[in-house]
């Protein structure tokens, strides 16, 4: 049965799982909280094929940094969030300032919750140029990572692929790690902009409010791909069986009968529908703010003592 | 019983009404349809407060265009529809060439299917301080209408209501006319950004995206006051309780009754979320480059033979 | 004889007195200069019309923060020049965090020189209509000041005057004091967007970019009124004046010949011309944000202890 | 001797030959004017390297088209100006309608009168996407030409050169014609905005606003490159060196001496200086959209009759 509830969080789909408490093969779930913060990590770890057929995710580990806080809160609360993003992507991938890394920026920056990608990006401070200008003592006496960046706009702007175009500035600029930036779709209202997800998997295909639908992977790409994603939006039909389901299921309704019957009444048109909060513009300019600073330190050496 | 389904279209309320044939007291409804461009006018006139009682809006005339093939058609397309819209303007308020107009663009630029106003705004050609400059000579030797613009952002933006700023602009200019552009919310996914709703009551509180509380209108402004609206949302709960209506109501059930299991099981979350399609930036573009041109056209006087 | 070169920085007037260590009657120049962090704050004070006439300039006093190392800097540096602009704040006009501000940023947001007004508001914490819709209470218990923001846009996108529309503002909210922020032209490419002017004497008209041409002071608006200003431009004319100039006075000739020399040669078409860096947009966005951080923290009453 | 007064606009090059109408070796100046529209047409055909030398310039064609009532006219007066660059480049390289083509807008879309490109690509209609998805069959019935854009950012916005980008989604996207538009600097102000020069050359280095260093032509890239090019500022030290030039050569210096002294005066801060109106924005708004009519009507197969 294909899964219909949408949604690009791995944390989701495993609690999608009635067994919430017992093991599923091949999926390893580890969780922390942080009381001081109100933070909670969760690490879903997909370790062979049992686990990715189960999740219908890809191999691999997807951190997840909820905070739920994070709308109503100063700006002294961004620290915190952004130190769990720089844990996270160490943890993944080792220390970040010595790779060549090109960031990319999925997602239409016309859309407000598609901006995301766009507008970490646009705060990025990229030094790949001034190395190749001013050379490797430059580098290191400044403490610089050496960082590229793109928003290649979606296929409706461009006409092209984003693997195409990425796939092309990875050929003639060679760098080694990949860091992709998504909106995502999740199934919950409460987890739109106050959660980040980090994998090591590369982002799969109908993230967020886009349709790309060829991975931006390793195996695609043939160079390691961390992704970085919000969810800004739920997939409009999902919101709608997520509520329809509750009553139907009382009635002994199963999922995907629900989907049938949402499909029946609203045929096609709600395949391309997203609901989104009124204040998404504030919600996306702070989450991209938070990710940009935690990718900036990231790739800044330390400094020595 | 409060009308939960939100829709700022009068001719959506009037559809709401189980009699679909009969007449309700005090509402007059009346249809041109033109089979060339297939685009349906109709007119809702509520002419009495029995009519308003019975509607939930205001006394008045709404005229709506509905152009099913705006999204999928050339260029050529926009010329019937602006054609439209500038006979209906004139129907509601008469020749608008010699009037002092202050066009108000509402809603927040940041937040796409909301930026409907400011970007009608951006394509006005606005004339008053030519003419203050130049003078009546200058107006009448270049066809020229007098007309001045604000886009004033919402209230999140300015902390102000934008009754407030509206007023005192035009207790400072003066202007005879205030037209007032606002993106609105539909009952329908079909209506997004095919249909205009145009009428000369103003606009009420609460429509599209924002949340102004206090009414645009003659009372509130001393001013007569032209509303242009274009759905570009449907309200998230309404979306869900359409779909979930269709299914209870088999069984039995009410419309306030399914807006009660709703709000039970969603909570507050869904009240300030709406539905709006992947393509907004794409629609908001075009339909308001639309009624920009139309404005333009409307504002010039006509060349004399 | 009409002073031709054109800056917006009373600072750059008293500089282009020859006698640079006299004094001028009625004008008190104070400088301090901070070693550790660079920064030089000059107070000019215009005390009466002799001092007035002198430097074509309103009487009242000018402060003027200059950073010279802030486009190279890293984030550490604008925490001093936020604060020497929130000190300057209260030396004009006490502690802001009981007050009812009100604040405007001029300037056309489309053009980027011209967009520093914006963007302080669109980084801004308005808080107005929460103290309207929450009370008096929520207030003190979250420490906030009473503000309000608009961005009214120029008169090329209005038809209005900016007064018009402010006046208008200030008649239907009454706040107690008027912040502006604007863009400013300098004589001195090396100010650009490193210098901050603070006034308490409104702005002057023709400033930066834009052509407003009746003044917002406290004599127009009957408020109070603030000006913070950032050079982000040079006039065409008065860079190739200088650089003229300086050849042309070696031969003898003075200012006004020089300037008749260029107007001469170019004709009209210099006078709406300006002079940019090419990373304007980078310079505009690292300010505007040291002037709303700036503004957030005089906005909220400090924390008891 | 370098020549250090800067335009991109090959006519100004040829005009600033003091011999004007005497035939300079290797160059070929044609020209056309329309009357009734008050369009001027000059072909410089640069034959040989004789004729790039003396031209610095590559060899190939370069039209350029002025219409100097641009900025005061209506609406009716880009069709006229469409035409025109429609029959340019069906001068330059035959049909565009059954080519594979890449649209490149290049600049900085965050610096007005460098947004250009991007607003040109945001305008485009692209197609390449929907072909490849239903096939050779919808392009014939839709009278589709094949187009892909992107707007690849700056090297200070991307660490990476435009060279890099493009030639890596060539090779991925393999496109047969690459259509490269780009803001460009001119030695006039009146040439601001009002003059469009098309050529078969590619873009060399340094153009406009930006900083370019890798040109995109031919040789670099392997597919054929036509360049669209509108100056949209003038060089700051083109514009000194130019008023002072007039009246430094009445006592003898050259023009080289003349740059000197300019370096001598203002160092290197006035290197990254660009001149530009205060309009900057509805020009950039005007000509882009102009520019997009004109490709989007080249790239459309011509209905049959």
């Amino acid at each position: 049965m294909e899964r219909k509830i949408r949604t690009d969080l791995a944390l989701e789909v495993r609690e999608s799982f009635p067994e919430d408490d017992v093991e599923i093969k091949g999926v390893i779930l580890t969780e922390h909280y942080d009381k001081k913060y109100k933070i909670r990590i969760s690490k879903v770890n997909i370790k062979d094929e049992a686990g990715a057929r189960a999740m219908e995710k890809s191999i691999g580990t997807y951190i997840t940094i909820e905070a739920p806080e994070l709308n109503n809160s100063s700006e002294d609360y961004h620290k915190p969030i952004s130190d769990y993003i720089v844990k996270s992507l160490e943890e993944l991938t080792g220390d970040l300032s010595n790779d060549e890394i090109l960031v990319v920026g999925l997602g239409n920056r016309e859309v407000t919750p598609d901006a995301l990608g766009p507008q970490v990006i646009d705060n990025l401070f990229v030094t790949r140029h001034l190395i190749r200008e001013y050379g490797r003592e430059f580098k290191e006496r400044n403490h610089l990572g050496n960082v590229s960046a793109i928003s290649p706009g979606v296929m409706a702007q461009t006409g092209m692929e984003t693997l195409e175009i990425i796939k092309g500035v990875i050929k003639e600029t060679n760098p080694k790690l990949i860091i992709v930036i998504d909106a995502l779709a999740s199934r919950s209202i409460n987890r739109l902009s106050t959660t980040v997800q980090i994998s090591d998997t590369g982002i799969s295909p109908g993230s967020g409010v886009g349709n790309n639908r060829k991975a931006l992977n390793e195996e695609n790409l043939g160079v390691k791909v961390i992704a970085i994603g919000v969810p800004t939006v739920v997939d409009a039909a999902t919101i709608v069986a997520d509520t329809l389901g509750r009553y139907m299921e009382t009635t002994g309704f199963n999922e995907e009968e629900i989907f049938d019957f949402i499909s029946e009444v609203n045929g096609k048109q709600m395949n391309n529908m997203f609901v989104t909060p009124k204040n998404i513009d504030e919600m996306v300019k702070r989450i991209s703010y938070t990710i940009s600073e935690a990718l900036n330190s990231c790739f800044s050496a330390p400094l020595q003592a």
